[in-house]
């Protein structure tokens, strides 16, 4: 039997409607840009396997220097106790994130990371005496799928069965350039009729809601005010954090840095689960105390998992790499000149581009995971590209050691993609 | 400077109020049931980090696997596409899962796993029409950090800058014997006055409540209630899974098995993360439709990670060995003899074992966290053994490994322990 048989007897796969897609690609071996599957195709991974990947698949750098690690020392419980690759993999971070992080809290994936940024924000006012029970999103964020992530995603299309067990959340639009006094007034009256804990945002992309990019001068008017209500601010960089926006953090491109900030995905460069929150002095200070009861009851079994950090110290050092730099500014030039190239073709409504994301949305209505959708992706599946569109939007995320030529030929499936829609 | 100054300046560890605790020991190594620190100590890891690596620390069976896949295959979008790793897991572990369990859905860890339960557990109703929002969980229990899983943790202490956002959870007392009629009435009048989703337990053993253990025949009686009123099991093996209780899972012993089951842990011998919620085909099947929006729309980066995957594939292989089964045998039948011996002792208020989890309680009245209970671990610390007292409770859950002379100085120290006290 094949191996995407024998998946079908037990598992479940992740946001999958298996009645109405059961079939799966069996993935034997990926390299760089390239996956292999167990029926001798290969796929450029143009989306670097969830913007995870970025320095190519199986980067000998990084999984040399893990398999070092995994000899010498795999795990041991993080409270009480630490470890070399934690420490230098804390050195390391605070290094490359904005002047005002200096404390990192470990956990496991991105959602956790925004449970421990909400569960800061909201304990740091009640470690002061204050009560703050209300949160603001962005409308259309995504920011995971435990409940207290759920609460403040605002892709509310499958929150059905859970929704009533949110979170008080309170949403606002993405500033455009055009709406940022609607948008600070509509923050003054809710900051007058709520005791606002937090600001939980993706800064200048907003990833699952289909690379939806805002504009930064309006997003630093929405920090400023946050900050002059003592509402604490909570970056989530799972997606945009390491490179992707042309410097090492989205938050770099702001005058107004977050008190808190959520990594993970390209953490780790692809090899391993692991995510960070990091937050500014102040928000450590709230929870230092001689009493016990001030700390974060947060933790989890696999917190900083001494292999995790090696890996993601690993893709720091190739992340700061000249190669790579020149890869990151060779790849937004590209993506501008195929921008420009494709802009006016006359199923395109429009192109966006921040950094190496760069996404189209087609000029034509379409369900989210409907069947042009998948038209869509078994066409570009077919002509040996991984590209998943998210309704009407296609967008490219691919490593940073992506060539010439396989970029190519992404932009070239993609506006082939145009002729079969 | 020392890796445990270094660790200071950035490192905010979990579960751990610096202020009180400001010191952290650096780990430097770990070989079977031995850490090694940066000042030359060696100690016994006699609760096998958290519960983790029962087949000992760095095993090369485990190791050398996963450096193998590390160079194969890192990562893959587990959304639409599979690879060989998570299939052999799929097959291995529902092998030897109880009998009615047949889909696994895989995160991160122990929190998630519990997350996803819920989900399942509430969406399942959704999905036939019917909305029930209460969900039932033991006193004292613990199921996590996120949201959703301190919702149906009992264990409140520090819960206190959150509970105003938790799930609706209604509490019963755990089985001891004399209180099953007590209990089942209270099933019934909530089961008429609330729509009940589902009762979420750890079971025989709850981890975090200090290793309190529950009696098997009154947990049937809970679940064969539960059953009747259609009210779905989530049994959290988190910590009970995969040898610890002296068969597979703890469910093994009971004769009503979970609709759902949590798993994390020792699930990939304590060398990295990852968790699985599997379930029952009734379960899977209210999610299997024509509709797209009754799929599980959940999905974690990360999910079923090729590395992890592939060292929870070895650590079954162990689990099955006769060699580690041989351990087990000798572990439990150790742990009776020195129950025996240490029973009576006049500073002994209790012990207590499940498989190779022994607990005994102090006639001592201690804080959670408090000073004594530091003096403790710091003469367990001094004299070269890892152990983690909860409040009066000290417990030992050591890796399968140990050895005889290993386990003679666990229980060495713990006897000498009583004295100081």
């Amino acid at each position: 039997m094949t191996l995407k048989q024998r998946d079908k007897n037990h598992i479940w796969h992740p946001l999958t409607q298996h009645k109405l897609h059961p079939e799966t690609i069996a993935i034997t071996k990926a390299k760089g840009c390239m996956l292999f599957d167990e029926d001798d195709n290969e796929y450029i991974d143009a989306i670097a396997s969830w913007y995870t990947c970025m320095y190519g698949h199986c980067n000998p750098y990084i999984t040399e220097k893990v398999a070092d690690q995994m000899r010498v020392l795999d795990q041991v419980v993080f409270s009480g106790f630490t470890h070399e690759p934690a420490v230098k993999l804390s050195e390391a971070l605070i290094d490359i994130l904005p002047n005002n992080q200096n404390k990192l809290f470990f956990s496991d994936n991105g959602s956790t990371s925004v449970e421990i940024g909400i569960k800061m924000a909201l304990q740091y006012h009640f470690n002061r005496g204050e009560k703050r029970k209300v949160l603001i999103a962005f409308e259309d964020g995504f920011h995971g799928d435990t409940f207290g992530a759920m609460s403040v995603s605002g892709l509310s299309v499958y929150n059905g069965p859970f929704e009533d067990f949110f979170l008080d959340v309170k949403r606002i639009p993405t500033p455009n350039g055009d709406n940022h006094d609607t948008i600070l007034n509509q923050l003054k009256l809710l900051a007058t009729t709520h005791k606002i804990a937090g600001f939980v945002y993706e800064p200048l992309v907003q990833g699952a809601a289909a690379m939806k990019m805002h504009n930064a001068d309006g997003l630093n008017k929405i920090l400023n005010f946050c900050n002059s209500q003592n509402i604490i601010t909570v970056a989530d960089e799972v997606m945009t954090g390491f490179g992707k926006t042309g410097k090492h953090f989205a938050s770099d491109h702001l005058a107004t840095k977050p008190d808190i900030m959520c990594l993970s995905k390209a953490l780790t460069g692809g090899l391993l689960p692991m995510a960070i929150t990091s937050c500014s002095q102040d928000i450590y200070d709230a929870f230092y105390s001689d009493d016990l009861s001030k700390a974060l009851f947060h933790g989890h079994t696999y917190s900083a998992n001494p292999l995790s950090c090696t890996a993601a110290l690993a893709g720091i050092d190739l992340l700061k790499s000249d190669d790579i730099r020149n890869n990151i500014i060779r790849i937004i030039a590209s993506h501008q000149e195929f921008g420009k190239h494709i802009q006016n073709h006359p199923k395109v409504a429009s192109i966006r581009q921040t950094g190496i994301i760069f996404a189209l949305d087609l000029d034509i209505e379409m369900e989210r995971y409907g069947n042009l959708r998948d038209k869509l992706f078994q066409f570009f599946m077919k002509n040996g590209v991984f590209l998943r569109p998210l309704g009407n939007t296609i967008y490219i995320q691919a490593p940073y050691v992506i060539s010439k030529e396989q970029l190519q030929k992404v932009y070239q499936i993609v506006e082939d993609a145009l002729e079969i829609i």
